[in-house]
């Protein structure tokens, strides 16, 4: 029997097509529980659901949307040994200092700033215009489909993580779509988001979770008449055929998909702190076994007297570290297709490349070179994500070549360039710069891009095909919540209409509101 | 010998796959000007020198950006009398009160907003985390299609409208394509943009134009790798061949496509005002032939005792007032096609329902009725948009039908409700006013759509299919300007190497940046 589906508020069986069973990346092994692949009949039965949440909560006073949120995190702390145990099981990721430490914390902190700002209210750019009297906001979408990733358990969980939180403090019911390789995470997150919908009496379809769909269900219930919009983390494939469906319906759908991050390390740099980038570059790569979105997958040196030492220093350091657990068998599978891809297209394996013999998931941290002339002869296949512990370095032959080399990139969440701290590399600079600036989301002086900080002023985001839209970014509270918004304008609404947020009093005395040209904390003065 | 094409700065004779004329809809005849339907070579050579073009402007000072769009809006000042007698000779448009004392005056006060908004630079969003050194802010995303539609010859001109001020005040170039029906106007303002381009200096592609292209190449254009993002102001079978091909290539599209913008009488609004409603009704669909976005297409009212008057008092406003010259042929075609499948639906006409016979392109003022009943058997087709001056009244049993009614609607631009001003009609606005908000993006109440105010609070966007995207407005400013731009963060990035917005000192003391959770005007306190 199944584990029960999230719908309308009860753990109701789901009407299963078929069931699937997680796997212990470490013993290779299937874990106990049983959970359903879902018939189209539950997603259904969730959307209609969502869309009557969807129409109480544009009711629901912000307060007790702020307090499901903050509920929803004490209720995952107080629970955070079992689940930190189920997604380590699930996932093979470390207790410390990954789960325990960092992404749990990570995801309630995410849980209390989306809180913050749904209370200040700030994030819906409340815009006055006291004269004519029109005023317009950010607000609620509608019910929003949130498809998490296998790499982040807890912190992108789509019914815990960035893109709920930012979905929820936006004024929108969740439907969730739990990663398959960790269903029991999900399971014991969205029990205590229950528990915390009930706290703060939300209508009790303000998060639903289903397990798994097939692709084709995947497809329909983003395209969905009542859906709001969608946020997806996953692959390319995944992501291009959500877009596909969604755009035709009309429907936003923000997508974070793949990057390489490229990190350009130039000559000044290198001759002065070759040993430093070495040890940080490693760090990032295999940190979580390089199953972060923005591991450094290409690295690009200009050849001098400094590179093959420097190669020397990665492979050392890449062949030291202990080969890593990865997710999953299907991420196992993929990275060495990947690196086949690769290597097959001219680039030399400098450490690793294989898998680790046995019934884990074990991958030998791997590193690749290429020239530069070679990458440039086949740029597409060059740029093959190997998601896991796997990066490789070009050999520019000089700054040019590197500047044809990154305008070859596809958009990327990140990209980062290290330079002599004195200001010798700054012709470089200038010249490559403003090349990976375009392509990027994120530029980086001088630091990896792992480590995604949750900051107002960060972006998880970048141009296609990164993610689906360059306008937007999955982390960073209060912009993430506006992925999940449409805007609406009120033209002559009498005052007692209006959405407190747009009245002249503002109702929150933090809150920035662009009135009549200027940003203020005011109220709206008294007409004359 | 066709007229040149506006390329790289140069007035350049076309790669004509063939050419046409513009038609004088008062006579019906074509207007001597030959213009080019450019060959996809035409199309190359522009996008080629927009991506040079992009990459410039992105070390131009906004000063030369604010530069440029105020002397185009003086130098089109300037020109208006013969701009103004040509848009009047290609669209039919009366010179007063539409486009000499209207649509002219809020072209120029559009560019002129615009370029207050980039000097100004709080439309960026810039986003400073100074514990961490990050920091964030929209910037320009690359060379912009523009595409305006065939009823606002200026103030939605590709070359002039509200599009292009919010692409070039955003950073970009333009690559403008005419509309068919108006080329001449849009020459002289391109012929003034181009004297501005140089007067501020910009790249000499930052304003290019060409008048038309095959239906194909529109679609490649839109996805071509160099492009940035493209808006469109037009039909909805045009618009969406566009977002096809946009999507696919997962390039930003920002459509405004189509409305029916429904109003809803309330039986004590009709009691106690019918005049004055019937009035503001007639005036809103026949101001400028109907030819408005936001001409209301649907009048809803509660079967009642002043429901038959009101009716007659419409009736005779459409029918006493003179016949309306539309802006082209194709128009009229498409108005009575539009109206064939109306009655076809059961729909009677009151008023009106047929062209005036004879050369010119004139249509008799004509209304519609249908019942509750039919409508609700026959949605789809009784939503077909008669884009003219016509318009359809829906008689709703009861406000129970009218929801239900308003339950099938599509996404639309507006939605308004009349109801009474002692609160008489409240329990039906608050039944009817959450079913209209979500399906619109601008509600009013006691007032027609038509006249949309350039407001920062404006919201001239809607749900799909009115537009692509329900989070944008293509009118209001600084708003608009956001769709044309992609997020841009930079972490770690030494200071002198910042754009200026993002610098600790705030290079405009009137410029609001969210610094480390607060919206502020002040630059970012020193580290202690």
């Amino acid at each position: 029997m199944p584990r029960p589906v999230l719908i309308t508020g009860d753990w109701r069986p789901a009407r299963a097509a078929s069931t699937f069973h997680a796997i212990d990346p470490s013993t290779g092994s299937a874990l106990p529980d049983e959970y359903p692949v879902s018939h189209w009949d539950d997603a259904e039965a969730a959307l209609t659901a969502a869309a009557k949440a969807a129409a109480e909560l544009r009711d629901v006073p912000v307060e007790r949307i702020g307090k499901f949120l903050t509920a929803y995190a004490a209720a995952i702390e107080a629970r955070s040994t079992e689940i930190v145990d189920m997604a380590h099981r699930e996932t093979g990721l470390a207790k410390t200092p990954r789960l325990a430490t960092g992404e749990l914390p990570r995801t309630t902190n995410q849980l209390r700033q989306a809180a913050a700002a749904a209370l200040d209210g700030s994030w819906s750019l409340p815009t006055i215009d006291s004269k004519l009297n029109i005023r317009s906001r950010h607000a609620a979408i509608g019910p929003v489909i949130v498809i998490g990733p296998n790499n982040f358990p807890l912190a992108f969980n789509s019914v815990a993580g960035g893109d709920f939180a930012a979905a929820i403090a936006a004024g929108n019911p969740v439907i969730a779509k739990a990663h398959p390789s960790h269903p029991g995470t999900t399971r014991l997150l969205a029990e205590e988001a229950l528990r915390a919908v009930h706290e703060a009496a939300l209508p009790a379809a303000t998060v639903q979770l289903i397990y798994r769909t097939s692709r084709e269900d995947g497809a329909r219930l983003v395209a969905d008449v009542r859906v709001g919009a969608t946020g997806f983390t996953g692959s390319r494939s995944a992501g291009l055929a959500l877009k596909h469906a969604a755009d035709a319906a009309g429907k936003p759908v923000y997508l974070e998909m793949s990057s390489l991050n490229p990190v350009v390390v130039l000559s000044g740099a290198l001759q002065t702190r070759a040993d430093k980038i070495a040890d940080e570059f490693a760090d990032s790569c295999l940190a979580s076994a390089g199953q972060l979105c923005t591991k450094p997958g290409l690295l690009i040196v200009i050849a001098g007297p400094h590179t093959e030492s420097f190669l020397a220093k990665l492979r050392q350091r890449f062949a030291e570290r202990p080969a890593a657990t990865l997710l999953s068998p299907v991420v196992a599978q993929s990275l060495d297709a990947s690196l086949k891809t690769l290597t097959s297209s001219k680039a030399e394996i400098l450490a690793g490349g294989s898998a680790v013999p046995g019934p884990a998931c074990r991958f030998n941290n791997t590193l690749l070179r290429v020239s530069g002339v070679d990458f440039l002869a086949n740029p597409h296949a060059l740029q093959t994500e190997a998601f896991g512990n796997a990066s490789m370095v070009v050999i520019a032959s000089d700054t040019d070549q590197a500047r044809a080399i990154l305008e070859e990139l596809d958009g990327q969440l990140t990209g980062a360039i290290y330079s002599d701290a004195q200001g010798g590399d700054d012709d470089a600079y200038n010249l490559l710069a403003p090349i990976v600036r375009r392509r990027v989301g994120r530029l980086l002086n001088d630091k990896m891009p792992t480590g995604v900080a949750v900051s107002p002023a960060m972006n998880h985001g970048g141009p296609y095909p990164a993610t689906g839209h360059s306008g937007f970014t999955s982390v960073g509270i209060p912009a993430s919540l506006r992925r999940f918004s449409q805007l609406e304008c009120y033209d002559n609404i009498r005052q007692h209409r209006l959405p407190r947020i747009l009245q002249d009093r503002n109702p929150n005395p933090q809150a920035a509101r662009l009135i009549d040209g200027h940003w203020s904390q005011a109220d709206v003065p008294p007409r004359a």
